[in-house]
């Protein structure tokens, strides 16, 4: 920023505090991705992520009041990002349905695909964490659904179309699980060549 | 067993024994997968399995002297029990493709698939299970593969058959995950209907 730019005293004063308080929570949602990625949710506490994050417990709590806060922010906040980033890969829209596949399955075999699980699996056995986690899951697939039918360029309107883009989905859900305990890339990106083919028969 | 088909007595005094040796083993596989399913590794001992099994604590550890023993054997089991009643739907072989893929998802999403996911999740923060958990998974999942094969009379030597197979395994296992946390069945029974009209193209 020049010195032209700067914004009023009162702006200015006001707009730093702003930005830190933006960073400083972006870093715990950082720190808690990665941790639940590496230590699932049993290792994954408020404090164990505050001090990975490098901030005060207390400003962790004040950003996230309780545990099921920070995570299912975390997850939420990291699922965007992606999403955002799937997009910028593609900025033309419909493109190439090869790329495309193989971009959609990467979303689901990184850590942020790992830190999701641990915290769905976590919420089959924790009420509390169940209800926030089933939301929030349904949110997160609407909207790999809508990218998914964007970039493909698949018209829903036909019949068969929809089943078809989810069955897709499943499968990159079904092959991030297998990349969970071993290095599956080698299968996985035989696979998706051949289900890519088999979408773009489909697709049309 | 009528008195006419009774043993030689020396016979008569091991077998029983043997028998109920099985039956313990048998009754602890099978508490110990319901538990898994139910609450998870973290509420899953040998100690909470015998109970639940009305077994004593020195014989489950008699059978299974860890706790890793114990729930690799119970997947394990378990999945050969799913395999052979698979197999014993289809008693002719190759059939109609709907109702096997059906059926081959059905093998994602019970309790067992369940408990299974809460062994792989925590194998992949705890090494000592790690290493037992991926050859398991090995094991298990090329017995998947070989049914898949068989029961779709799917021929792998031709190109892309193989991976075709595969991928249709992965999206069963993803359609066991979205099952996890809600009754995923009237969405999941119109994705596979789609999927096996484009299998029945793919596989001719």
């Amino acid at each position: 920023m020049t010195a032209e730019q700067n914004p009023a005293p009162r702006e200015r004063d006001r707009a730093p505090k702003q930005d830190r308080s933006r960073a400083t929570r972006q870093r715990l949602l950082e720190a808690a991705v990665a941790c639940l990625a590496e230590h699932g949710w049993a290792g994954s506490t408020v404090a164990v992520v505050a001090e990975r994050a490098g901030v005060s417990r207390g400003a962790a709590q004040h950003h996230f009041p309780t545990r099921e806060d920070l995570f299912t922010a975390a997850v939420e906040y990291v699922a965007e990002e992606r999403s955002t980033a799937l997009r910028d890969l593609f900025p033309d829209g419909p493109a190439d349905r090869r790329a495309v596949v193989a971009a959609l399955v990467g979303l689901y075999t990184g850590p942020l695909f790992r830190a999701a699980l641990h915290l769905w699996v976590a919420a089959s056995n924790e009420d509390q964490l169940r209800a926030r986690v089933t939301e929030l899951e349904a949110r997160v697939g609407r909207e790999s659904h809508r990218i998914a039918v964007e970039l493909l360029g698949a018209d829903e309107s036909r019949p068969g179309v929809r089943e078809t883009v989810q069955g897709l989905l499943d499968m990159a859900r079904g092959l991030g699980l297998a990349n969970l305990l071993t290095d599956d890339t080698a299968r996985r990106e035989r696979v998706v060549a051949q289900w890519a083919e088999l979408l773009e028969q489909a697709l049309g």
